[in-house]
């Protein structure tokens, strides 16, 4: 088996560093395929942890310094787990964040991290956006991809169609502001737009358009402290 | 005058970018030393206004493409700002931003546009920490830099020594949850300790500890979003 670079249009990627790759393990077994080490790995308890793992879930163990070279770019890593990537299955009866096309991966894997840390299981992406799979999204996860089900979306129309939740659009010129919402009855949705263009206008035809407020001296919050903020105010209401 | 690679201990900095240069030249114009511009450099209204505000201010505007191109590394910018780097001063009688050991440059400078957001304007920064006027830290402050009272201090015990504020020492194992204080009567301080290792046990001992509950399935929230959600939840109280 070869390990070039990653392809975006390929069927695997890779998990970079032990702490990804145990996720990996821990979380979706079914789709590791091998984990690659460097014959310079250590043996600590930490990584004799790993190689025990992977024996119990027959995961392949591959000594590879020239594949770890190519995956690892300017870092070096010495433990990369390869996986088949997977697809989410759309759960009307739940929660969601919606990201619309997204563009910075280690943006996206913030927002993974952070979802995943305050309950919300149940991500959306509209396309275009950057790619939830590439080794760089999921270092920037830590590895949280392998928890979520993350659905892709070819359009917010689509979306729209999909989801009957409650809806929460996040809009610089939001009608609501954040954090003064009774308490929700129903599913709801969280809705964040595109880094520099943000959510478009029709979007406040579809739901609640909310605004975090803050002062005139900065354009607007980065998009994952936005997602972050949102999250920990609504996970109050789950 | 000679535009060399940054160096932390000179007495310049750099701002890429027109958005960053407008921030200085409109918040810090005294600082200013003057304007590096591409030969390449397209005349729209924009660009118009920004040799317009430096004709004004009285700040030189230099072509000098071979500057910029060091500068801008792997970027490309047809702008930049050169500036004395300047001072804080601490101000006993305001609420206070204090973080303790900062490691990144993208983080740190994440954090300073989103405390301008919010209005915490005073800033502490406790040493050892990574650079508050590198390029990349100003970059990621998107110019916010130029708005705040950033004070640097050698020790967590000299600015414990400085500020007599009511203290919230943000830790994984704070013994009070986010969310639920009761209005504040007094000035505050919000205190985050470095990206890995977070902030000593002792300073439980030296004001109000809080935790950001989030689920045992991440370790820990990243530090630009602790610091948004914190700073979104105490701007209720200023």
């Amino acid at each position: 088996m070869k390990f070039e670079k990653y392809n975006k249009e390929g069927k695997t990627s890779f998990s970079l560093g032990t702490f990804a790759t145990f996720e990996l393990l821990n979380k979706r077994p079914q789709n590791a395929v091998c984990v690659l080490i460097s014959s310079k790995l250590a043996e600590t308890p930490h990584t004799k942890k790993l190689l025990a793992l992977c024996k119990k879930l027959g995961v392949p163990v591959q000594t590879n310094d020239k594949a770890l070279a190519k995956l690892s770019r300017k870092e070096s890593h010495f433990v990369a787990g390869v996986f088949n990537k997977f697809g989410g299955t759309f759960c009307p009866n739940k929660n969601h964040l919606v990201l619309a096309n997204p563009s910075d991966m280690g943006n996206l894997g913030t927002i993974l991290r952070t979802a995943l840390g305050f309950g919300f299981l149940d991500i959306c992406i509209i396309k275009p956006a950057t790619d939830a799979f590439n080794p760089k999204t999921i270092r920037a996860s830590m590895g949280a991809i392998f928890s979520l089900n993350i659905c892709h979306f070819n359009s917010i129309e689509d979306y729209l169609a999909a989801s009957t939740n409650q809806k929460f659009f996040f809009m610089l010129d939001g009608t609501k502001t954040l954090g003064h919402f009774a308490p929700l009855q129903s599913n709801f949705d969280l809705i964040f737009g595109n880094e520099s263009s943000g959510l478009p206008a029709i979007c406040h035809k579809y739901g609640t358009s909310v605004v975090i407020e803050h002062s005139k001296q900065i354009d607007s919050l980065n998009l994952p402290i936005s997602v972050g903020i949102a999250l920990f105010e609504f996970s109050k209401h789950q």
